[in-house]
């Protein structure tokens, strides 16, 4: 359905349910909200001239104003064709600042089983055999394990080692099986080394239930996929917090309390346990016994996993920085606490270095990075922002420190992506007026990471804070004003916000997001200039994680946190941690492809690398010190806005 | 020292401090005596003639007496070349009854790390390497096994998997010994195929401390051996009671107690205890801290493994007698309850079928049977006697139902061979005038295994039993008389025992003696048989086991239990069990030997093989049925005697 918005003649696609609000500033259109999108400000009217919508009615709005066809874009949802007119200051309708161009990022498909299937790689490493014998007699009394080997030779299968617990198994299995007997055979990732693993025996024909879960342990989130590698489908997919954050909320607080006595135990059970919350809620969601489950896959950055294993992280933090180990063996899930049966294996993704993980990794390896001709920057953005730029031929990685900036940290009213936070902003250029979407559209609490952006994208596009992040304290909105620590933009007056004081936009606040972004700046700058590259060279971008998921492009590349490209350039990939999980336990060929993907990978130590501080430097203003050269679009229309603005005040 | 026994003129060499009571019986010098050897019935006098020995006086021989040179044999130990006279009945110095040939077993050499060296086959799977590395710096910042396996490589040693525990605790490992780490290597057995494990990694150099143990888990009795890989040096060697024995004294009632709630459980514990208490013993006569140990190596029958390992074992007894497994992965001592460290792997030596375990398979590849031309019998003598026939080209086994006799079972008065257990017997044919020597040399209070040999050959070789094993009672002795349960012979009068009634042996005594040699002379003939050779092929015999080590070779063929060969054809090899695991922890290439021997072994089942009940039935006389035949020899010396002693009677 088409929604129009007057008098700026945007016109968007938009889905039945979409709120007109949340349409309106993701199209760049100004609706001056102050409530965050509660429907409690009346702020938001718009008037609907063609079409209708659903809802909108408030006592905010008189009967004859609604009899008009007056709404509140907050309370008003699509269900046809409409178009709305949107009242607005003088020269506002002349500039329609924040109307963007056209065009959007890809959200990555989804890679399941049709795919693999398709390119033949779906091909898990787990499969499920079954097997009849004929029973022992007096003249052919083998022992249960060489009766297998023989029933599964003649069925062309060979080379098999026997997990104790299979052994241990087997004699009631045959048995209970009336001599025929299911066995779950794990292949090694390369066939021709190495020999298969009966790791299971099970009575009868239980072929057609063969699960796996693919486990993403994030410092902040855990999230789990039941998958059925008979079918290739995805049964289900579940996420919650990770316990640890009880004990910091990033990876340099949780080494500093592993130190402390019992330090290491409590986060590895935290870990295990909110991982196990996870499973609990999974087996619920899809009514499966986990008791079926036969294989695992996991990855989490470095710190994670070795939190997870039980591997002293303390030097991962200390110069030089240096983990335990690229690659760890097939573990036990019982044996690290998972709530799992005991002849399942963890496949544990390998790291790269310190700070750039198995998350990582797995993310690589789940967009086909490793297998593209074209030159990809790969961003996982967070506290640390790993980035990885290559393609089939080479890639080099680093993490940036970018700091809590993105997760709230650091800004005043700072918090993460929770009911009440600020994810959404626009402002009118002329009154300095609001507009606030928050999550749940709630009462503002305080700004996320994403909200953060826009804010500062919006003031600077709007004039009310310059290249240098100082805001324009002669701006004659009240909003912009003196505080406590300097200049600051008053985002909600104390009375619309759901903490009962002014929430504000602080100019440190502004410096902490400018530093964070030009950490990932210069790290893709590096990266590229470390093999004699530049920005101007890269065909895609694939952005990864939660954070990079709800990241608006148009206002990140603005503020210069991602690279000016064509929109259609970039790719939302979501948890490609996960994702890379779930490809390992459904490809065999995949996984094999993992221990190249390692070694592939050269990892930058950004603080020793020759040029990072000179491109920090230049990254630490909006978009950039060389915004002509390296964000040309982005530099013409903030000279052109201006040129507005100059023109509508004159 | 020269013993030499008048009237008889039998010379015997001894060392200091043998007693001349047992040096007599050993040398079949008839010398009576009733109270096993404790000095008490003053019977056993004899008369030092030239030279002297040490003690022999009592109060049972007055002052003139001793003058004379009286003294009790049983109290009279060796320091000198020494003439004694014995005080014979009539016709006794005629006949010399039991003075047997000369020539005796060998004992096999305790094969050590001299013997392998000089093979070249001193060379353990466990190795341990000291390298160094430069410490990393940013420019160098490798993970921890990177640069581990980089130091291995430049040592010249290549192709690593590390075990987790040994990722884990790398890292303080490195820094704690400032960048010189030991590793401790773990090759497989067949090294053009899987790769070195490093399963242990230490701060520094402990290359000199590597240790093993090899544990002998047998149904009576634990034995563990400390083993220094470094030097091939047997460091300690201890042993003590299976705790499973509370649960029943045989493999059978073990594994019918497993069946019970919390049985395995139980049976596992009690072995994984009595293990742990032999290597505290150890442990603490060595002084060697068992933190120190790094591989595992153990054998015992097929129930006990399975029972150790925790594996159902109720097949093992039921018809057609199918074990779970012939081989076993390594496992984890700690794992099944061993009190070792966790990077500890045990090798389960494996099993050939339900009652040819890993002991057997472990004394076979102790004596080398596998690389010998020679046709060799080996038997491993207990309950179930196991017999294996072959050489380096094939092997055959059997597990004979030699039933309890040997350990005292089904027998009157059978007991262990424990204190006052009679081990040695002689007899006076003409007055039926008894010697015994008890274990400990206390008061007799029943018989043991190899009491019963001696007993029954010395009353075969007097005429007091016949070749069916029937009693004369129609000898004048008063200790021949009609039982409760039938004619019976009387050891010992209850005044001279320590369980104050008369101690015999009855005719169903030595019936039951006859079914279990019976069953094991049935056991060799038809594996013989079933590869087309006979008992006069035999090369050699190899016996096992605490039992064969104080069989009595002469009196064991007199009876028919062991084949009629040359004396010097028979080994004892003791514990063979334990002697196979300590030659797969020293050495490697025999360890890869293993797996040819169970493969190459074919097991009969007697109950079923062709020709077996006929061998059986035939072998129920003294020594045979057809002794003409297979014990010429024997038969010779039996007819000897009978004309001997008719002469003498005469």
């Amino acid at each position: 359905m088409k929604v129009r918005f007057e008098p700026f003649g945007v016109e968007v696609e938009s889905q039945a349910g979409d709120r007109l609000l949340d349409l309106a500033l993701e199209a760049g259109v100004h609706i001056n909200a102050s409530c965050g999108g509660e429907g409690v400000c009346g702020k938001c009217r718009i008037n609907v001239e063609e079409g209708s919508v659903e809802g909108g009615l408030s006592e905010k709005i008189s009967a004859e104003d609604a009899e008009a066809g007056v709404r509140l874009a907050c309370q008003s949802t699509i269900i046809e064709d409409v178009t709305v007119r949107i009242p607005v200051q003088s020269g506002m309708d002349k500039v329609g600042l924040n109307a963007l161009a056209a065009g959007s990022a890809q959200v990555a498909k989804l890679i399941g089983s049709e795919e693999l299937k398709a390119e033949g790689r779906f091909d898990p490493s787990l499969s499920k055999l079954m097997v009849s014998a004929p029973p022992p007699s007096l003249e052919d009394n083998r022992n249960d394990v060489a009766r297998l080997l023989s029933a599964l030779k003649q069925a062309g299968e060979n080379h098999f080692v026997f997990d104790f617990e299979a052994i241990r198994d087997l004699p009631s299995a045959w048995r209970d099986g009336e001599w025929n007997v299911t066995t779950t055979i794990n292949r090694p990732v390369d066939p021709t080394k190495g020999r298969n693993h009966v790791i299971r025996v099970e009575p009868g024909d239980t072929t057609s239930k063969n699960l796996a879960v693919a486990i993403d342990l994030g410092t902040t989130t855990v999230w789990a996929q039941l998958l059925d590698l008979h079918t290739g489908e995805i049964v289900g997919t579940e996420g919650d917090f990770n316990g640890q954050i009880s004990f910091g909320e990033d990876v340099i607080s949780r080494i500093v309390y592993a130190a402390k006595p019992g330090g290491m135990e409590k986060l590895h059970k935290a870990a295990a346990d909110s991982i196990n919350k996870v499973l609990g809620q999974l087996s619920k969601r899809t009514g499966v016994d986990f008791s079926e489950v036969s294989l695992a896959t996991l990855a989490g950055n470095t710190t994670m996993t070795q939190l997870f294993l039980g591997v002293e992280p303390k030097w991962l933090r200390l110069e030089p920085y240096v983990p335990s180990a690229a690659y760890y063996p097939p573990v036990k899930a019982a044996d690290f606490g998972l709530d799992l049966p005991d002849h399942v294996s963890t496949l544990v993704f390998p790291s790269v270095a310190s700070y750039v993980g198995g998350d990582v990794v797995a993310g690589v390896m789940g967009v086909g990075m490793h297998r593209s001709e074209a030159l990809t920057l790969f961003i996982d953005m967070g506290t640390n922002g790993e980035v990885v730029v290559g393609n089939q031929d080479w890639m080099a990685c680093a993490a940036a420190s970018a700091g809590p900036a993105f997760e709230g940290g650091g800004i005043k009213f700072g918090m993460r992506a929770a009911r009440g936070a600020i994810e959404n902003f626009s402002v009118d250029p002329f009154t300095g007026e609001p507009a606030l979407i928050t999550v749940g559209h709630a009462k503002p609490r305080g700004i996320c990471g994403s909200g953060l952006i826009a804010i500062v994208a919006s003031l600077l596009m709007s004039g009310i804070i310059d290249e240098r992040g100082r805001f324009n304290i002669d701006h004659p909105s009240d909003r912009l004003r003196e505080g406590e620590d300097g200049p600051e933009y008053v985002l909600a007056w104390a009375k619309d916000t759901a903490i009962d004081r002014d929430l504000a936009l602080t100019e440190p606040d502004v410096d902490n997001l400018m530093r964070a972004k030009a950490a990932m700046y210069a790290a893709y700058m590096t990266l590229l200039e470390g093999v004699g590259l530049t920005i101007h060279d890269l065909e895609r971008v694939i952005l990864a994680g939660g954070f990079g998921q709800s990241i608006n492009l148009e206002r990140a590349i603005l503020i210069g946190l991602l690279p000016e490209l064509p929109l259609d350039k970039y790719t939302f990939v979501g948890n490609g941690s996960l994702l890379g999980c779930r490809l390992v336990a459904m490809s065999n060929p995949l996984r094999a492809e993992v221990g190249g993907i390692v070694d592939q990978m050269t990892n930058f130590e950004l603080s020793v690398a020759p040029g990072y501080m000179d491109n920090y430097t230049g990254s630490q203003f909006l978009p950039h010190t060389e915004a002509k050269t390296l964000f040309p679009e982005t530099y013409r229309r903030l000279n052109e806005a201006k040129a507005a603005l100059k023109e509508a005040a004159a």
